[in-house]
């Protein structure tokens, strides 16, 4: 029997799933396990200042590769990392929180990392809260073990947590495991077949306009392709939601725009309004991608597509993944047509922007005015990264040019993860360059991946907003509390200090951000960084409609 | 009757108990509670750029007031927050963890910050683990559930968890209950004679040297005065912990030593060995702390006093309080007399240095030399915070000055720990001057809090010792590993750009450190960081001697 060591095992099994690099922090009871992951060469170690970076930055490698790892150390470790991966969780990211746990057999010692009660497994009782698996490695099942939860995270898009104890991470296990993949998602031709009938059966029985709402899951199940070849056999008008904004290019001829509920553009209100039957796929309608609960749901006019498992009207079907129930319903393509096939017209579709009221033209920068002219600069083949906060309202209100890859986390909204999520998505994809749009607060709470960047190599645009606060805690409630006021920072220094070689900018006015931004262009394989400076009171439109609501 | 709204009645409540800041940071689910807790004036808040900064900082706060409390929102913000609990958890201090949470009635809508499944109840669920206590509050039971939780917390000095839905905040509460104070630790008289009837069986039987060991305990149950009572009613010779040093003056005429299991110095050992009875002291005999479990264990010749229990040999007494318990044995005094008046004779105690072996005096500065400049200069009086690894590793092998208070996390270890621990010291104590060690990766961690320790004008001595990378972690194995180093910075550069009124050194000799810290000394009112450069591979004698039993 060819043998392989555990941590060797897993491993490979990452590399097979599209893992090249390996996120995380190395502290004493995890070096045993990444010198036996990193022994064969199938990743590039990165390390990050801090967990929760690392597990950002895996969130963002996972979301343009489909799989990421963030390995870390028990307890102290682990736990830093519990909100990136929860997040991962809600956003449904399949990442693998890998934790080198002390040896097998300590349950009962009071050792350091621990809560010194004998209790080993308190860590993992807390990562069952926030992953669809959790396995504590043995020494006797553990390759079992890792393909178990690999698959389910492949199979869920959603985390899960590996606890390698010191000794396993050495122990032996068979190689010839490796040569069989991992069991790729289920397709029951039955339920497929039954899903199709059903679906059938409901546009005719509707006999009018479908609409396609293509939610974030879309890209999670790398099922663009599929999505866009039904819209294009309707041809069928399609939205997209602030969470999958970008998921299909949005000069297409179908693109309705993004849908808000009632809180959004009206041709996307239309689109969906008018609709006798709405295919919707991949959504997650939580408050804020749901215009806090304005958008229309109707579940006995709806075909539901999810990961795997499909649903027409009340009727559910599993074993139907994204990718097959797509391309059943686009087969069904002669019960549709219901849209000319010339497409929308192209004035039909107004993004956000269009629909703000914008006063004169000045040379202020403010919260409109800096994404005018980020939408007028933003190169194709991008990837823009925008924290939650200001800068998502922003970055959801302009239109993309070709080819966008659009980062954001408006379910799980944690402060701070972009800027590592700029780490992970640059390394995930070196031929995307990053673009980062993030408040001085929440750049405050993970910075130290400016570092991190800079060791590694990459040459992101970061567009640090100086509005001295967090905008959306004062827009919410007590404007003038001083608890929204953050440390005013020396942006161009600290970003000196951590990121040498980076060209780092101010701006105060539009001028000076065009200036910054063709310096940026000018210079693809540097870091620049441009604190732009906006007021403090100023709110980007779209997030004065959700504060509305309140 | 009249009515304090529930934040208020919380406020109130950590005012009566010590607490004059509140640790954290604003979300959205937390906004209104933090405007009700800040309402009446009796906390000043102290907002830090993330929450695990904010947790650290508040460990150190309790560590020196009895109590702390950090606030943070829900889910994103309070797990972020989650280790720096389990580590209060770990190391007995008493945190409140508040967190803003969705409104009652919530559960089941699909709002951001939840894994968007409908159940608001994971993230309490992951307290459970590392908490005494979980409340989520309820609009009839509010103040009760305060009470009660707080009332576990100062009991069992462990952090506690309280959820306060964004309506229960506002909620009102009967404010007459606020003229009881919290029930405080109960003794148990009958209890109470037996133990010290059980001891005094003990001392005769065994009719020997009494040695008493001082554990972290001490400290957190405010029992110093009853310790130093006992050991001179004696006299009785008395040891520390790496955990516990500096509890009591190490000038101490009974003072014999820190002792650290066969890994220790000589004095301490003979103490500890010697001893025909054993009197251990709020001790918690981790791996680290008990010199990888080579410290003595003899519980048949032992009297244990715990937080709010004793043990005689292997009996047990509930409701015997710590400093109850210390002043009973006081009153044994003339069971004892072992120990000459006099004291110990100066010569018995050899410190960790004193053992060293060293080389010649040279200019160049290493572990050794940093640890001999810090010994010569630490003035009395000040909060010395030495973060886990090398830094820690020096500064316990070091004699104290008079009044030293010393804070770090031997038994969590969480890296990063001490750099906001130093911002919760500084708050705590404003008449102490917290001098803080740490290495480079750990200081990467949380480097935040440097600008929060300027806005808030605190004036720390801050030594970074910088080697490049992560030394414990190269020492215990693969020490070319190159997930061993950490991103270089330019560490005079950042902190000019957070803290612009600090005074920045590089030292790169023994020379150069000298005058940083007479510079240090010469402004007490300002922060001054040192960049301490150390060899990569310079390890302290005494983690040698740790990693050496691996």
């Amino acid at each position: 029997m060819r043998e392989v060591t555990v941590s060797g095992y897993l491993a490979e099994r990452l590399r097979q799933n599209g893992v090249a690099h390996l996120f995380g922090v190395p502290g004493d009871f995890n070096v045993d396990l990444i010198d036996g992951l990193l022994a064969g060469g199938q990743q590039r170690w990165v390390g990050s200042p801090n967990e929760l970076n690392a597990g950002y930055a895996a969130d963002a490698y996972a979301r343009r590769r489909g799989l990421a790892a963030v390995v870390t150390t028990y307890g102290v470790g682990e736990l830093s990392c519990l909100n990136a991966i929860a997040g991962a969780y809600a956003e449904q990211v399949p990442v693998v929180q890998i934790t080198g746990s002390p040896a097998a057999g300590a349950d009962g010692k009071l050792l350091h990392h621990t809560l010194a009660d004998g209790d080993l497994g308190h860590f993992a009782r807390a990562y069952r809260e926030v992953t669809a698996a959790t396995e504590v490695l043995t020494h006797e099942r553990a390759a079992e073990q890792i393909d178990a939860a690999l698959a389910v995270a492949l199979e869920t898009s959603r985390p899960v947590y590996l606890s390698v104890p010191a000794d396993v991470a050495h122990t032996k296990t068979d190689a010839e495991r490796l040569a069989t993949p991992l069991r790729t998602t289920h397709v029951d031709a039955a339920a497929l077949a039954a899903f199709a009938n059903a679906a059938r059966n409901l546009l005719k029985a509707k006999d009018g306009q479908v609409t396609v709402v293509a939610g974030h899951e879309v890209e999670r199940r790398a099922a663009t392709r599929e999505l866009r070849a039904l819209v294009e056999a309707g041809p069928l008008p399609f939205v997209t939601l602030v969470s999958s904004k970008g998921c299909v290019n949005e000069d297409h001829p179908c693109f309705a725009g993004v849908y808000w509920g009632d809180l959004g553009v009206k041709s996307a209100r239309h689109a969906v309004d008018q609709a006798a039957v709405l295919i919707t796929v991949g959504t997650l309608m939580t408050d804020v991608v749901a215009g806090a609960f304005t958008a229309r749901t109707e579940p006995a006019a709806t075909i539901d597509i999810r990961g795997t498992s499909a649903s027409v009207a009340n009727q559910t079907f599993d074993g139907v993944p994204m990718r097959a129930a797509l391309a059943a319903l686009t087969g069904l393509a002669s019960e549709y047509a219901t849209l000319p096939a010339a497409g929308l017209p192209a004035s039909a579709v107004l993004g956000y922007r269009a629909e703000e009221s914008h006063g004169p033209v000045t040379d202020a920068l403010t919260q409109i005015s800096l994404w005018e002219s980020l939408e007028e600069w933003l190169p194709a083949n991008s990837t823009l990264l925008a924290e939650i906060g200001t800068a998502f309202w922003g970055a959801v209100s302009i239109t993309f040019p070709p080819n966008t890859a659009f980062l954001a986390q408006p379910v799980w909204s944690s402060s701070g993860y972009t800027l590592p999520a700029t780490l992970g998505a640059g390394l995930a994809e070196p031929v995307r360059r990053p673009v980062l749009v993030i408040g001085d607060g929440a750049a405050q709470m993970t910075v130290q991946e400016l570092g991190t960047m800079s060791t590694n190599g990459l040459a992101p645009v970061v567009v640090v907003v100086n509005n001295a606060g967090y905008t959306t805690e004062r827009m919410l409630r007590s404007p003038d509390a001083s608890y929204a006021d953050v440390a005013p920072w020396n942006w161009s220094g600290l970003v000196r200090s951590m990121a040498p070689h980076a060209h780092t900018y101010r701006a105060t006015c539009r001028r000076e951000l065009r200036t910054a931004l063709a310096h940026a262009s000018a210079h693809p394989d540097k870091m620049v960084f441009i604190e732009a400076v906006l007021p403090a009171g100023d709110i980007p439109p779209m997030a004065q409609r959700l504060a509305a609501t309140r």
